[in-house]
């Protein structure tokens, strides 16, 4: 191992293994995840490295590598060790996205295709089939998106025509506008989707609804007539995951094929509704609530690498008289790394606050009590949104922090990179997700002035409106005062939109109005966003410091105290408009940001091997436990095949002839 | 052409022309470059995708373009109408890497080695290499970055140390981190390097100095003895480029290899110094001139793709019972778009502005003045940084603001992003170089307080030191009263800083006192680099709205407004600070805002179209000038190879096995 990395291990005052089991949730769940990786991982990733292949070669290898998971995957539940839940859980969500990193081409059928037809489908209709899916017999996606429509789900143009005559389903594609457009794994590699479409029958559309439909023979696997399906090119990332395009013509499906759990088409064609389709709220919430525990665990990634790299690298003396240090005695590095890795902690209780959140609202309306459904959703609308931005951004600065390094895909930030960032305009743009949200507190606002009863996340509103009257409260840069100084912040920012939509509505349209007063409804749903972050951080990590060894307590108080500092740097110029600060008061929190990353910086490679990401995991030349980047980044070089041979045919086909031309 | 363009366009009040003259500096200008475009990119780009190749096939097909490129240029300079001087404006630079968007194979030939060796080397050795490297009989590469130091030139380890006995010069790579790593066309393309190296001579190491080596025989290109070379490995982007790897073992040159212009070594080793090694700085700032005027290329390129997609895409109603209507109308669009096309303009007019002034300094220093070379390097410095680091951040707002079509390659936004990110590293890291031009910010400050003389781009200083004892000045959102607030707070917190730093060097060293303030250094670097950009924006969109045509006239007013609010909004967590702005004044603010957003979405399509992109220097399906948007996404899947086959062999090899086998 590097030394410099070894002598910055042994400094670490406080029991790594300690924090790791408070991350994930405890001692027998990181057994699991070790466990669970080592037998997935071990030998698939990292063998060859797929950014040298052609986009071609990328797909068939991800297909290869599926392939060997579903072996493994067999060979383990046939031990009896684990059941059939096991496969959602390594080939859907993140789990899988280590090893197949440009995107698992047969996630959504455990994502979305199972969870959908379980949620919308009949009992019938679930026993018909569900055993089918969960034995991969038949492979599945979910076909939303289209060319002309995505987060406005109510645009799509697809059509599902019901014929009473056959009783089938025909579905078309009336413009080009109506192609399917994105939805993952469904270019080559499924044979059946669901496909969103509007239903119309008796001449009356009747909105969206899910179909089944087959796509593919499924043992030739050649498309059946009627469908034109392809995929939809290169993108920045997430190359292998197959995102198709589909166009229907008049394909006829059976009347079974529409999921009729929450609402129905009888044989005679009448429209029937079962269920309030407000639920289908629950399980866009749960997405966003998976993609926020994404990111933070891509952001860990980022987080550790730029870390022991910082720890490793030396340059650019600070003293001309003495060795260059290593870069992250640089304060400079230390502010972009530091707040990313409090950012990705706080991310990480968020996610874990946000699901118990949403089992207890589950719970609540399957006793028929829907009323803190729309605060649940537009919760998970702003966190998602920012969760996201934040991500992206902080993964970015760490690509950063490593210089030049940072560039090469050996470094692992590449990957990373390209899956945060598309999470930004996925499950929701997040520019909507914002004005989503804005509504949820424009209302809440009224609510607060007519003295109404608030739920618990905005309950901050009623004390601002008994606050109102008094002067500026002046700034106090511990955790709570900084959460409070946004919280009235946050408020005072609602009330100002909401005087300026009132004024609007005058002589505009409620609709016109919001849109006029458009930028501020950003600013007010990312600022409750914030709030909601800073409450979670000071309440976890106030209460796990007290729970935790003496020596671990005052990391998560370190993490507190950056967090919420950082937060309220980055938040002043909308603080000080409605907090009283002065200059002392902005210079001892400038104090306080300078003297937390100081003592964060002894301990920082404790808390970066505490997010226990393997090697595999990281694949990362300059950010592998053992810190010897520089023979690691040479090592790499040899996974180049144009470092195969010492001429490329290039030369004399094509310089060549031009550089002997005698010019 | 899509109806909707075609309607925009028709209401578009000024003459697209005149705007496009002005941003390229004259008719004749823009007379050459679409010549020189049409001559050289006809036929070459948008062929073939290159993203779909493999890694050796992209290299190769970016050699093939190249050979075609140096025919044309043979056959144009051979008619006489362009002499040898078009091979840099065409190969090297900006002009090339809309054809080879992943970088010119052959480029640092033209942008490096060549200056350099003008640059550096005799008039004896100017005489011997140029004209071959002209012909390109030789093609040559500038290699100074190694595996272990970049930015920290000083720190580089390579060595060449001079034998009198054999009247050579002995390179070797002492150390792994001592590898050339990153020199573009380094790996397999160039036959010459310039090595920047440790110079060693009778047992004293005289600092770095540049030596011409040869690395690959001129016939066979296969790499001579005691060389190790090869390419560093795949990247975000750049992949075309062919940056290199390259060790030295006693690999021998004669004396005269060595560039000798500014300092000689004798036949016997004796070490002269002939000219001010300072002049290296004039290099470093024309390289990071011509970066800011490359970004800001790439940024325009961004922002047109944006506009135009903007113009035809219908998402989600403002008002439901009206049709969806262009996004464009969504101000918080609006506010993504604008703001970016605001800065691409400023940069553009920032950078020639640079030229002019570097231009000036460098016939000063002719006449032995070198009094103004700091001010223009420290510039320089925060401005690269500043332009790097916004272009970034925009592009990607740009392709944010296009949702999820923004991330498929063939809307444009990928290639642009690899392209400019880049540079935020590249020639100096970003944070290193905001730190460079603190120090000269400080040396400004002690001169300003003991009354000196100031220099013109740092004058402002003067008077916030007479307005010291006044008390806040109050805020006035007009453009040049938004220069004055900022200029007033880049002085109050330079007066800050330099504090700060005064304090700490009573005891630390003055490095040690400059690191620990190190976040505000960064802070005043910053703000002193807007104070500019606001300076030059007021300054000359002033001057070209009385010049031009009164309906263009109104462009260049909306411009600057919606630059100066812009940036005013960016900054007002500094500025209240030091400003008084009460709430009347912020909410004025963004009022001028909103106003001025709406004012320009009216014409917005004619500033796009003035940037005169080309639709194959643009490469974008959404971007295109005709606006068909949908057809061209859906006829650039057939550049898929995977879509040629309706079923791809891994579906028999890998999946049909496993979903056959009853599970």
């Amino acid at each position: 191992m590097n030394n410099e990395l070894k002598e910055e291990r042994e400094k670490v005052p406080f029991n790594v293994e300690e924090l790791t089991d408070w991350l994930y949730g405890g001692a027998d769940k990181v057994k699991e995840k070790r466990f669970l990786e080592n037998y997935f991982y071990n030998g698939v990733i990292s063998k060859a490295d797929p950014s040298y292949l052609s986009h071609v070669e990328k797909y068939e290898e991800a297909i290869r590598k599926v392939g060997i998971i579903l072996q493994r995957l067999k060979q383990l539940t046939n031990k009896g060790q684990y059941g059939e839940e096991l496969y959602p859980k390594i080939l859907g969500g993140t789990f899988i996205k280590h090893l197949i990193k440009e995107g698992n081409p047969i996630s959504v059928h455990f994502d979305m295709f199972l969870p959908a037809i379980k949620s919308m489908g009949t009992t019938e209709q679930q026993a018909e089939w569900i055993p089918r899916a969960a034995k991969c017999e038949i492979l599945g996606t979910y076909a939303q998106t289209e060319l002309g429509h995505g987060t406005y789900v109510r645009g799509i143009e697809t059509t599902a025509t019901y014929d009473p005559s056959t009783k089938e389903f025909l579905l078309n594609s009336p413009t080009i506008t109506s192609y399917k457009w994105w939805p993952g794994n469904l270019a080559h590699t499924v044979n059946y989707a669901l496909i969103m479409a509007q239903l119309y029958t008796n001449h009356t559309c009747q909105g969206v609804h899910a179909f089944i439909v087959q796509l593919r023979d499924e043992n030739t696997h050649m498309p059946l007539s009627g469908i034109n399906i392809g995929e939809i090119g290169t993108k920045l990332g997430y190359n292998t995951v197959n995102n198709g395009f589909l166009a229907f013509n008049n394909v006829r499906i059976a009347r079974k094929n529409m999921l009729m759990k929450n609402s129905e088409v009888t044989e005679n064609g009448d429209y029937v509704v079962h269920k309030n389709p407000l639920l289908t709220y629950g399980t866009m919430t749960m997405t966003r609530i998976g993609i926020i525990n994404e990111v933070q665990i891509f952001l860990a990634k980022a987080v550790v690498i730029a870390i022991r790299y910082s720890l490793v690298r030396r340059q650019s003396p600070i003293d001309p008289d003495k060795p260059e240090p290593k870069i992250i005695e640089h304060i400079t590095q230390q502010y972009k790394i530091f707040p990313a890795m409090s950012k990705a902690i706080v991310m990480n209780i968020s996610a874990k606050f946000m699901w118990k959140f949403y089992y207890d609202i589950m719970k609540q309306i399957d006793n028929g009590d829907l009323s803190r459904l729309s605060e649940l959703h537009s919760l998970s609308c702003c966190l998602k949104a920012i969760c996201t931005n934040d991500a992206t951004k902080d993964v970015e600065i760490c690509r950063l922090s490593c210089g030049g390094h940072g560039y090469l895909n050996s470094a692992g930030f590449t990957d990373i990179y390209k899956m945060v960032t598309p999470a930004q305009t996925y499950e929701g743009e997040n520019t909507v997700l914002f004005l989503q949200t804005a509504r949820f507190l424009l209302k809440s606002w009224e609510k607060a002035l007519k003295g109404l009863k608030l739920p618990s996340t905005v309950a901050y509103l009623k004390y601002h409106i008994n606050s109102n009257q008094k002067q500026k409260e002046s700034f106090d840069s511990s955790p709570r005062g900084i959460l409070r100084s946004m919280q009235s912040t946050a408020a005072a920012k609602i009330a100002t939109a909401y005087r300026h939509v009132e004024e609007k509505k005058k002589t505009f349209s409620e609709e016109e109005s919001r849109n006029f007063c458009g930028l501020e409804l950003v600013k007010i749903s990312e600022l409750h966003g914030r709030v909601f972050l800073l409450q979670t951080a000071v309440n976890e990590l106030e209460k796990v410091s007290k729970k935790s060894s003496p020596q671990l307590s005052y990391v998560f108080k370190d993490i507190l105290e950056l967090f919420t500092v950082d937060t309220a740097k980055n938040y002043m110029g909308d603080m000080i408009q409605h907090i009283s600060i002065n200059s002392v008061a902005s210079e001892r929190l400038q104090g306080r940001l300078v003297a937390v990353l100081k003592r964060i910086r002894q301990y920082v490679i404790g808390v970066a091997d505490a997010f226990d990401f393997s090697d595999e995991i990281l694949d990362s030349t300059i950010g592998a436990y053992d810190g010897n980047v520089y023979k690691r980044l040479i090592e790499a070089t040899s996974n180049s095949p144009l470092n195969h041979q010492p001429v490329n045919e290039s030369f004399e086909k094509y310089l060549k002839p031009f550089m002997k031309s005698n010019l």
